[in-house]
Formats: C-alpha cells, sequence, structure tokens
C-alpha cells in the first residue's frame, strides 16, 4: 500500500485542477473522503470542488473550510466509488475521464490510469488519513472532522466486524489532532428526528421472515414515506433493522427509490457474503454489507431475493 | 493514578482469598470488571470469586475460565459500585467490610482503607487494563474479552461522550491480544430478541415530552413488561431511545421494578448535568448518564421528574 501511496502523493502535487467524484445516495465515508480531500488540495494551494448528486442535511457541516473556486477540471479523482454506475446522474459526464481511483471495496471496478485500492480499510477515510500523513500536510480540525465522519459513520461508531486495531488507533490520532466527536457521533448514532421514530415504526411492521428466520426483510415504500414525510436523508441506518434480530444471517431492506424500483441493501452477520449475494443482481459491496437495485412491483422484487436467499442459506 | 495503581498492585499481590463485588442490575462494565480481576487473581495462584445479583444471559460468556473455588474470604473488592446502596441484596453482608474499592464514578461514596477512583476513565474496565499492564500480568483472551465488554458496553461502542482517545487505544490494545469483537459487539449492540423489538414498539408508544420539548420521558411499567414477556435482562439499552429524539437535552426511562417503584434511568446531552439530576432524587452516575429510584404512581413519578427537569431547563 505505501507504494500506492506515494504514487497517489506524487500525482496530487503534480497535478491541479481538481474534480472529486463521490458516489450517489452519498454516505458519511464518501462525502468525507471528497471534503477532507478537497480542503487538503486547497490547503496546498490547488483548485479543487466536490462533485456529488447531493448533500444530505446532516452532512453539511463537512463543508466548513471549503473554498468555492471557479475554474475548468483538469483532474478527476473518485473516492469510495466501486464503480461508474454509482455515480449515479453524474455517470455520463465523467465515465472514462478518472485519473485517479481512491476506494476500499475489493469489488472496485472503475477504469483509471492510477488506483489505489485497499479492500482492508474499514473506511475510504483511513486510506485518506495514511495518505495525509504520509504527505505530512497539516490535518486541520475541518479534515480531522471529515475523516472521523468517514471512519466512524462506515464502521457503525467501531462496531461492525470492518473495524480493527489499526481503525481505533486511527480514529484516536484523528480525536488528538481534535475533532469534535462529540457534535458527530450526537448527529450521526444518537439523534433521531421524530419522523424517523414513526418511520421505524411503520418499517418494523413490514418486518418478515423466511429461511427458517435466518432472513429478515423490511421495506420502506413510496407510500410509506409519503405518510410518513420522510425524504432520502432521513433513511439511513434502517439497513441495520432486519438483521439485528437475533438468529437472523441476512438481513435485507427494500427501498423504493422509484415506482417499482428498489434499491436493495443486505446485511450479513459474517457466514453469508453480501457482496456476492448483490452481484447476482449485478451490485456489490462489502462482505459484510452491499447493495444492488432491483426492478418489478414490492411482492416481485421480494420474491426474487427470497428466491436467492434460500440458495445460499 | 499511577501510585493509586501501584498501591492496588502491591495490595493484591500481598492479599489471598478475595471477594469481588459487582454493582446491583449488573451491566458490562461491573461484570467484566469482576470476571477480568477473577481471571487474574486465579492466575496468580490466588483464590477469588465473583459476588453478583445475576448474571443476565448475554453476559454468560465473560465468566469462561473462571475456576470454582472453595474458600472463606478474607479479602474484599469493590469493583464499579459507587455507593453501598448499589450492592443491592449484598448490601447487608458487605458493608463496612470492603478493602479495596476500584471505580470510575466521581461520585464515589464507598468507604474502604485503599480506594483507586478515576473519574476520567470512561469504564472501569479502563482502569483494570491499565492495572494488569502495570502489574506485567499476562492478559489472556478471557480477559481482554472481559475488559472489551465493559469498555464498548460503558461508552455505547465508543459513541458517548465519555470516549476519549485514550479508550480507543486501550480497545486497540486489547483487540491485537486478541479478544472477539465480533462476538461481543455483534451479542452487546447487533441483536434484538423478537421480544425486545415488540418492547420497543410498545416503549416508543408511551414517549411524552416536556419543557418546550427539550426533555422526552418514556416508561416501562409491569403490566408492559408482561404483556411483551421480558424479564429484567431484556431491558438493556431502551435509556437512550428518549434522549436520541432531535432537540432533546434530557431523556428520562422510568422502569417499574417493584409496584409504584420505578428505577429512572437518566441521559444528558452534556449541557444537562444528569448525575447532579439524579442526586436530587438519592441517585447518582456520570454527568451523561445517572440514576436514581422512586416511588409512587407512574403518574406521580413523572410529575416529580417533571417538576424538576423544568427547574433546570
Amino acid at each position: 500500500m505505501k507504494d500506492k501511496l506515494l504514487a497517489v502523493a506524487a500525482f496530487l502535487r503534480e497535478r491541479d485542477c481538481f474534480e472529486i467524484l463521490t458516489h450517489d445516495y452519498p454516505d458519511g465515508d464518501t462525502l468525507g473522503s471528497g471534503f477532507a480531500l478537497c480542503l487538503v488540495l486547497q490547503q496546498m494551494g490547488k483548485k479543487a470542488r466536490v462533485i456529488t448528486t447531493s448533500v444530505p442535511k446532516d452532512f453539511t457541516f463537512l463543508q466548513a473550510g471549503i473554498q468555492p473556486q471557479d475554474f475548468t477540471a483538469q483532474t478527476i479523482v473518485s473516492v469510495d466509488v466501486a464503480d461508474v454506475k454509482l455515480l449515479g446522474s453524474n455517470r455520463e459526464a465523467y465515465e472514462g475521464r478518472i485519473d485517479l481511483c481512491i476506494d476500499h471495496h475489493m469489488t472496485n471496478k472503475i477504469e483509471a490510469p492510477l488506483k489505489c485500492v485497499d479492500g482492508n480499510a474499514a473506511a475510504n477515510c483511513e486510506i485518506l488519513y495514511k495518505l495525509f500523513r504520509l504527505m505530512q500536510v497539516d490535518i486541520t480540525r475541518g479534515v480531522a472532522n471529515n475523516l472521523y465522519t468517514g471512519i466512524s459513520t462506515d464502521t457503525g461508531c467501531f462496531r461492525y466486524t470492518n473495524t480493527t486495531a489499526e481503525t481505533l488507533r486511527i480514529a484516536a490520532d484523528i480525536i488528538d489532532i481534535g475533532c469534535d466527536t462529540a457534535y458527530i457521533n450526537k448527529v450521526m448514532f444518537e439523534t433521531k428526528t421524530r419522523k424517523k421514530l414513526a418511520l421505524e415504526r411503520e418499517v418494523y411492521n413490514t418486518m418478515e421472515y423466511c429461511c427458517n428466520d435466518r432472513c429478515a426483510i423490511i421495506a420502506v415504500t413510496l407510500a410509506t414515506q409519503k405518510k410518513v414525510g420522510v425524504g432520502d436523508g432521513e433513511l439511513e441506518g434502517l439497513a441495520s433493522i432486519p438483521r439485528q434480530v437475533e438468529g437472523v444471517k441476512i438481513g435485507i431492506t427494500l427501498r423504493e427509490k422509484a415506482e417499482n424500483d428498489f434499491k436493495i441493501s443486505v446485511r450479513s452477520d459474517g457466514d453469508v457474503n453480501a457482496a456476492e449475494f448483490c452481484a447476482r443482481f449485478g451490485g456489490g459491496g462489502h462482505a459484510a454489507a452491499a447493495g444492488c437495485s432491483v426492478k418489478g412491483s414490492l411482492e416481485e422484487v421480494k420474491a426474487q431475493l427470497k428466491a436467492a436467499v434460500s440458495e445460499i442459506l
């Protein structure tokens, strides 16, 4: 990894006018990676901006300190993006143009002249922390907040199986730099809107089990979202609910993103490979957490997923 | 602290026939502290046992490797016990007999010839880790599992404000020793029985707000516990629910432990001191998490708590 990081460091120093791509339905790790890298590049006197399909309300604080800059992009970097498909509405504009890909998904399929992929990193922000240390750049409080957000959200605040001793030591170093863990943990892990509470109650009612209760499935339909009055940014965290039920090996969350078009989130307890499961539907991710998209009515999609689960359990 | 730890180390080496006291309604930190210390003392060739009012089902794995031994107690040690009142049914037998008190509650009121209290430690198990390192004892996998359980449960898996960089580094060291974080995190933070899910739905329905929605209160009555069919061991974690609601500064959980006798758990977001609040009712704890007991009907107890909240908010 060190050789790759050195190559990335040299590349960043050499180039200018960066556009940093994050994945669609952006989470803390892709946004934390994007804004941390953007802040560091701007500190280095370079021009940089983050390209994202959205910044959910809870993540807007990550942008603090970013300078809006006018420039024509010369260098395209993707962070935490495993596949061009995951660029969402930005795919068309950027497919085939990525110069540097920094990612922690084993299943990464991005084509780029320079790739830095470490499947052992719990979060992409772990890779960026190591990169910044190697580059000996000043890790400001703003950069630290971004890195901590990425690492803590991708590990469920250090409780998922991807968390390593190194993850905790990196987080400790970032805390020493002075990030605001109290604020970040409160917003990411300790705060629910009243709407979110209402949504959870609705979702609990959709829970069903299959394969001798070793698989649990929940569904968030457009009708439910409308009834409760929640938007995209308030659906985070639901995917961990079905896997939490005692005895469940694989938890599946169906989220209707458009009529008869479902985003599927799969969480596994380790015995089942979630990424392999999602690959059957053209998706990917990690062994413990992965995703895909399936079209059809709620009942059709559920039936397809259940059939696939019964084959592997 | 190092002088105190050296004194504790000398004391443990000198004495024998230990009884280690844990607090009532035992949690991961008091049991983890008790069994870790017991294992280490037995490794040292000494006789030791843990005295506890119960070992909830999820914590039975902590006892692995403990040898049942016949002996007459000569040395009494309390771990994670802030007050003799918290010994529950063991109070009568042990009050006034404690030789060594190891605790991390600032509010500690135990009278003992040797006291080692560090209010800056996120968990009592942090103090024990430092003690064991200082004593250069072999921290086995079993001891590591106990220490990790104590530290992770008292910090909400590293998301509460008591978590420090040192907490994370200690946890990293314990992971390197080889504790089973995947199992422990799954059982402590990622598993809910179906009964627990049903209980949460019931409890959500009792949520009420006061003081301009800055305080949220939930109640678990004996009737609810009976309806859902849950016992003491399945009520962990509920206390964090009301504080999680957006805008809530202080979250209060009432749990009916006997008819018209409520155990109150208070969680604060940091602006309010939960320990000071509970002290008004003869209780104590930490600034962010504290508890007390109040007698009366559900409505009477709620009214008392609301009146007290309105004075401080």
